[in-house]
């Protein structure tokens, strides 16, 4: 399934040019070249879907393995780690609304920081629980 | 699969104490108690893996699952989108051994950057596919 307007799509279907790291039948990856970070990729589903909303499992589970692909792949280039990122909704900072996971290849003393600096602030984590807990 | 020496093993066992937000046969996701960000969940699965690199695909995709499932949860709680993120190998930020995603609620301006402000640096694109391609 194909989104017209989508420029993931479009960059899947060849139309729009892109540094392709792997492809396979159901998943293609390729760096992301408004990126600062060597090697910084992404990884998405053929088949569109917006975000981690309403991917089905299928194409979540296919698009995973391509992410654990990678990763492995990319340990094994650099001796390091990886960063694995997903911004699903604006708000979230998500720009492309085509699902896609973000790989950053770490090594190092690389300079990095994945973790946001916030202010601290007290949470009734108990409470919170309250909220939040799925219940069965 | 338990790992004798591992928190996280202990919390799913429930010799550490956790706030629970769900639980199945083989996922377990609670609240992480040394965060500044409100309703910051993990989600591990319950067969130990240190990360993204030895965790098997079962166990993998049952844990994506799982986020997707809390991440619907907490689009509907709070109207908003979340942040999905992983951290594997210790260059990478992880900091405890047992393979889990992070998951962040987001919302209009919650003041959350989860990019990492980094120096423009020229990256030769061309170059570094060549480096990291995966080879069919």
């Amino acid at each position: 399934m194909n989104n017209a307007d989508c420029i993931f799509c479009k960059i899947i279907n060849g139309d729009i040019p892109s540094y392709k790291i792997y492809e396979d039948e159901f998943t293609y990856a390729f760096l992301d070249i408004a990126s600062d970070v060597y090697g910084h990729t992404l990884v998405i589903p053929k088949n569109h879907a917006e975000n981690i909303f309403d991917v089905s499992i299928e194409d979540l589970n296919h698009t995973m393995s391509t992410v654990k692909k990678i990763a492995e792949h990319y340990k094994s280039i650099f001796a390091g780690g990886v960063n694995i990122i997903n911004c699903s909704d604006k708000v979230a900072e998500q720009s492309v609304f085509h699902l896609h996971f973000h790989i950053y290849p770490r090594t190092e003393n690389d300079g990095l920081k994945v973790f946001p600096a916030i202010d601290k602030q007290e949470i009734d984590f108990k409470d919170c629980q309250e909220k939040l807990k799925i219940k069965h």
